[in-house]
């Protein structure tokens, strides 16, 4: 794939303009409601056969993501294309990038693909970063465990892991080793940090430069998927705004348009960045119930060159995830005076995210 | 088209059934979007080639209400069907109705369907209606004039009017004989009722009984279209009880399984019914931005044997309609904090109602 010279957008997408999406999952399926609610069409292209998101789309494309000539057609029909998901071939998007808009960039995506790339460039900007060292030999991997002082750690793959896969403790140098061999790909020690709790910024950030960001929810995690977000998180003022700042500054590193998710930790003594998901996130989902305008609706905004509008939430929330076969219990969720929310899944593998359940109360 | 046995619902439809919708308007567009949001796949059928509903429903199917065979294949795709404006066929509700479960039931539609029809039921649960006179000849005509007093009054004719279409003022005996000659079809007069304001009940009704309704809106029209719905209108507490009592009654009197809407005039003494619309309701589209629940929401809940869902608003609303070529300032809406909702329409033809937008300001 070659690519082209990128193409930007230069004035807002009138409604009736179709917005193609990449991958065809949950966060496609809202996407693609956001979009509808604003009078757009969308265009869903995934490589699964018939993926949750077809099902809510003007039109959609199943084919492979380095076929290109299903993607020369799928570029053709739309207007904009934006990504909801960060393992999209970066190749992919800058194919179509040649010829139509692709928002968020990238450039960006590529960046967050790689999680040695995305902490130098993270710690490059100023903001704290677990302490980190590249693996890519056995040799690295155990002077990367001793540079970290010898203490727990997690070795992860700098690519394609999510929901804890490409991911393992690790209480030794031999142990270190043993995980990068496992791995057999490039990857990243990185140490403990030891925190108080979770939290994340679901930030937007318009193609002009604005920028909006809701309040950061706190994050519980089981088995490594999210259990539950909390809003507001037990942040106080100075913290939460910190937070929100350090999303500006990378989203403005980034040239960002949409949004994207900055995973925290709290810990005792600040604010650490864990992640970056340049995409719409799992804890901003309770955004679709507590505030006028979700993340989702946020992303298309940006995406279609549109304002972005307040981030204002009207209530506090918890969301949770209906994750693998809790989802069979849909009769006793309809019962909830709760935002409910089914994906439309067919089958309830275990750690599959089916659906969530966000649960208002007054803001004090 | 022969009647055959009505089919009911047992059990609550688990997600991924397939709810089918009778018509593709904007009615059509977000209840297809809610029931995608509980999980449920949509069947959109209309007799146009590319209304605004199939873009955001699983399948669609466009051909003539009549069309037995096809309306045979759709209902067999279906787990239920719905439909959403009250002027399609009632012999293709029937129809559909001995193939699979259909809600709101055939005869409710039917009946609400005519004019005349609606004004006896109303008026025999002793709810107060504008006085009325069927008119099907000449001297009809002008009897129902001089029976009304001489005063003011509308004909209306008995089937398939719509905002305003199909009425007309009557001032004199003679205007009211020329107007019956110009519909050419069955109408009925009625006598004109002067009230302080227009408002209406959303309310929902499940097959268990159970009654849910939103608090009642003011609406304000222009050119018989309504321009705006006020979320609460200015009744007293006693006013508004009595008016969603109004609405109990009559959805339990046609043993209704879903939304409806049942416009009222508010005069100095008191509630008159105006008009029962089997269906969500424009005046209701408030709910989308206002309530964890909307009408929508509601109406899929009741339509797929699932509980209704608490029908509190958070927030108090103004939400105003944007028909015909105002769609064209869609960059100057995008501006607004508020929830905007466009229909993803093509042509914006003067009066057709293209999107709307939701103003919230907190509950006092």
């Amino acid at each position: 794939m070659s690519p082209l010279r990128v193409k930007t957008i230069s004035a807002p997408l009138a409604p009736g303009a179709t917005i193609g999406i990449l991958g065809g999952g949950q966060l496609g399926r809202m996407l693609a409601q956001a979009a509808a609610q604003l009078g757009f069409r969308t265009h869903i292209y995934s490589d699964e056969t018939h993926p949750c998101a077809f099902d809510v789309a003007s039109s959609h494309t199943s084919s492979r993501y380095d076929d290109e000539k299903a993607l020369n057609v799928f570029a053709q029909s739309c207007d904009v294309v934006t990504f909801e998901f960060e393992n999209v071939p970066d190749e992919t998007v800058r194919f179509i990038e040649g010829h139509v808009p692709v928002a968020p960039n990238g450039r960006a995506l590529g960046l967050l693909q790689d999680r040695l790339a995305e902490k130098n460039f993270v710690a490059g900007l100023g903001i704290p970063t677990a302490p980190f060292r590249n693996v890519e030999s056995e040799t690295e991997a155990r002077e990367a465990f001793a540079a970290l002082g010898g203490g727990p750690a997690i070795l992860k793959t700098r690519r394609l892991g999510y929901d804890g896969k490409g991911q393992r403790k690790i209480a030794s140098a031999d142990s270190c080793v043993r995980a990068f061999l496992d791995f057999g790909a490039p990857s990243i020690l990185e140490g403990f940090v030891s925190f108080e709790y979770e939290a994340s910024v679901i930030a937007a950030r318009a193609r002009d430069g604005a920028f909006a960001a809701y309040d950061p929810p706190k994050n519980d995690h089981e088995n490594h998927i999210l259990r539950r977000s909390t809003v507001p998180a037990p942040l106080d003022q100075a913290r939460a705004h910190e937070a929100v700042a350090m999303a500006k500054t990378i989203a403005e590193a980034l040239d960002y348009a949409g949004v994207l998710g900055v995973e925290l930790f709290v810990t005792k003594t600040g604010l650490v960045v864990n992640e970056i998901a340049p995409r719409v996130h799992n804890s901003g989902h309770w955004t679709l119930d507590a505030c006028l305008v979700s993340q989702f609706e946020q992303h298309i905004r940006a995406v279609a060159g549109w304002p972005l509008n307040d981030a204002a939430r009207h209530s506090n929330a918890v969301m949770e995830n209906i994750i693998g076969t809790e989802a069979d219990a849909f009769a006793s969720f309809a019962k909830n005076p709760a935002g409910l929310h089914l994906y439309g899944k067919g089958e309830a593998r275990p750690g599959r995210k089916m659906g969530h359940i966000t649960t208002l109360t007054p803001k004090a």
